[in-house]
């Protein structure tokens, strides 16, 4: 059954995006411009991302502080690349009570500068490093143009910040965070990543250099869905984050950030939901199981207690929907809401001692023996997580190209869209040429040696690079 | 072993209280005025209390929502007498990226404006109430002088916010998170408390009535720790929460919000630690046992590793200090972080097949076998956390007066200050009158009716109320 209120991804993908978030109770609209609402649905999903991964930080050594959310403009100001990246986006705080502020505060766009500022007043010596920091926190960046969790004025995230005393250390926790960042995509969101180093034009501000994970909608639009930084001693050198190292000599830290963001949410509507609404990944659903009983039955409804318990016994989140709405209407509601797997409890099936069990991914049905309940939910669950991988990657294998020409990327991107493999000279200039082909970006560079003989793709000069591009979200 | 870095409780109790914060890397101060920094100790501890208010609140049906920081100016003047209460300490927002705002933002200082605003859209019938809601979050009150967790102008907190049919409903809620307050204090915290009604001037700016939960400092001094206010149909009148209820009628909707904060570290600080730093109640303890080998050995190390092993096997958070720093300093770190038990590992207890066990709180030692290590571990534990709420609620006893005139209020006061339960008269005047002593403040009213041939003890005119003062923190 096609949800009335969800337009169709082949009538208007956008339209479908913003009609699913509402239609599954993941944000509202609020009164403040650029500024959404997470509601419990929304809000609940943002818990169990958060619970996942804060588990793989604090398992790779880090951990949780808090910052202050005030920036002053002075402290800001210290690093020039941060703040022409940052500043034409910040939101400044220039009262408090009713007095004007000396000066002015930005609401954090990131915390870099704080971080930067507490380094230098606390690492002393080699013993003090390295120290493996994150933060869950809000930041505010002043978009123009909004769309609930992919771009919005205020948005939920996390950023890591550590500094080391060596190169070689800050590098590798650079890549370590790539790869939980990576392992969290595939495992848990089920969606397939591409990573990689970020070009010039398109690294964080100030970073010696970012590394990316790019995911691939099911339009074929690319998405920027976590990224990595190193900064080398760019900023322990303008902050003064210096320590004693084991010569006894003062050096500057290695520092790097990383950050994931609500965007996530957003990805994962964009690869797996459909035209009935959300389809969430087993792994990640805060609800993986409702029980929907057929009728307000007194049988039913103790049937469907017993299965409920014995579900959360093994930790499956598992709840009955008892409201008073038609089974047709409770059906149509556990879809739209992404619950993975949805067992009807009916008097016809209980004669049999059966239950039926509804996929959401793939909507198959299966007529399953009560006492089989548990064995088929745990296949069904580990199952769906797997295919509904899979499915992306096959989506991402098939949006997958090489192309020799600018001509052959417009076909691609005006056809069917998705990472294009081309090479690159190097300059910026050509990014800007591809960026004319519906939005074009460099999503990453490819570790590969296979350019050396190869042209740049847009001026035919020598390539510098192998680089994945994508039409930008 | 006194800590150096601290002052003694008996020569300056504030002096102590910001040291032990510092010593114990609780907080640091930032470089942004009234402003504290996490550390991680002081964000872990506030992890821990938030994971277990979190599921008191899911347990008793609340879901987590998010609600946008920003408070257009024009949203937040509706209701009179929340602004006249927050507008003095508002921060606000003027500026967004390179423009002036047309209306100013105030960085939200609590959010009934918000939900009030999100709840006119969405309630429609009484099948959609009632809606029982939460979020953890940031506030901003631009405070004048700050304390690191007890008043400072960003702080992170949870407001809960619900809507309901009817009024017996709502204040039934406002009772029950009262009581859940109660319990997380008692039960977690092991602080006793007080609870009751607040005075009119001393209750929640546009509330019906607020309750709250009172705390008694180690000193005697009062802090209000937590409060659960009852709105009736005042917000839901002003912001237009509207439903139909069941007599097909229109109807306005009873409202409450009940919030706690990061002030309860400081509670924690004040009620429990001593002059060696941080006591920490085991059930909030982020870790509850330090096994310190006395020396790098193997044979210790392997014992400790153990010992470490089958103490998380029954879920206590436990790890070794394996620094390259002495034993006796590993000793006083452990003691000024206030981990619970401190497990010594050293070679002449080994040959018995012993360890030494000691605790935080009365600094006991035990030497015990080795295999008693869990039952003594959970033993202790257990009498560590009904201890500290002993010896609290003694100290609250101890403290608690009954008073007939303003002489003998002062007199407590100047001596050994703490809870004064007198008559009043129900006037502000007089509430300003015992503000002169110390600046003693009615903390909240007592339920009892032997205020009904009593007079008021500022007065002398006939009382209203019985009524429990307290020095304001």
């Amino acid at each position: 059954m096609k949800n009335d209120t969800i337009t169709l991804r082949s009538d208007d993908f956008a339209k479908w995006y913003t009609d699913v978030v509402r239609a599954s109770h993941l944000t509202d609209y609020s009164s403040v411009k650029g500024c959404t609402i997470f509601e419990p649905n929304g809000y609940a999903l943002w818990e169990k991302m958060q619970s996942v991964l804060d588990d793989m930080f604090k398992r790779t050594g880090h951990q949780n502080v808090y910052m202050p959310v005030f920036i002053p403009e002075n402290l800001l100001k210290k690093e020039g690349e941060l703040i022409s990246g940052f500043a034409p986006e910040c939101a400044w705080i220039t009262q408090g009570g009713n007095e004007e502020l000396e000066e002015r505060f930005a609401f954090r766009p990131t915390s870099e500068t704080l971080f930067s500022d507490y380094f230098s007043k606390t690492v002393k010596t080699y013993r003090d490093l390295p120290k493996l920091y994150n933060q869950w926190c809000n930041v505010v960046r002043w978009e123009k143009e909004t769309r609930p969790f992919l771009r919005s004025r205020e948005f939920l995230w996390q950023e890591g910040h550590t500094v080391h005393s060596n190169q070689s250390e800050a590098e590798a926790e650079t890549h370590r965070m790539l790869d939980v960042y990576k392992e969290f995509f595939e495992n848990y969101l089920a969606i397939p990543v591409i990573t990689g180093k970020k070009t010039e034009k398109e690294k964080f501000a100030g970073a010696e250099y970012t590394l990316t994970v790019e995911a691939l909608m099911q339009n074929g639009v690319s998405l920027q869905s976590a990224t990595s930084h190193y900064f080398g001693q760019k900023f322990s050198k303008v902050y003064d984050i210096k320590f004693v190292n084991k010569d006894n000599q003062f050096d500057y830290c290695y520092q790097t950030s990383w950050g994931s963001t609500t965007r996530m949410i957003g990805a994962l509507i964009m690869v797996h939901s459909d035209d009935r609404g959300l389809v969430l990944p087993p792994k990640i659903a805060p609800k993986q199981v409702v029980i929907i009983p057929i009728k307000n039955d007194e049988k039913l409804v103790s049937i469907s207690e017993h299965i409920k318990d014995s579900l959360q016994e093994k930790g499956f989140s598992t709840y009955i929907d008892y409201s008073d709405k038609s089974a047709g209407f409770k059906f149509a509601e556990a879809e739209v809401n992404g619950i993975p797997l949805r067992i009807e409890v009916g008097p016809r099936d209980l004669d049999n001692n059966e239950v039926t069990i509804v996929r959401r991914d793939n909507l198959e049905k299966q007529v399953i023996k009560l006492n089989d309940v548990i064995n088929v939910v745990t296949q069904q669950l580990d199952k769906m997580q797997s295919d509904m991988f899979n499915k992306a990657l096959n989506n991402l294998k098939e949006r997958t190209y090489e192309a020799t020409s600018l001509d052959e990327v417009k076909d691609i991107m005006n056809n069917k869209p998705g990472f294009v493999n081309a090479h690159w000279c190097g300059n910026e200039e050509c990014e800007l040429k591809m960026k004319e082909i519906k939005g074009t970006k460099s999503r990453c560079i490819i570790e590969t040696k296979d350019y050396e003989h190869e042209k740049c793709i847009v001026c035919n000069k020598k390539a510098k690079h192998k680089v994945v591009w994508g039409i930008q979200y």
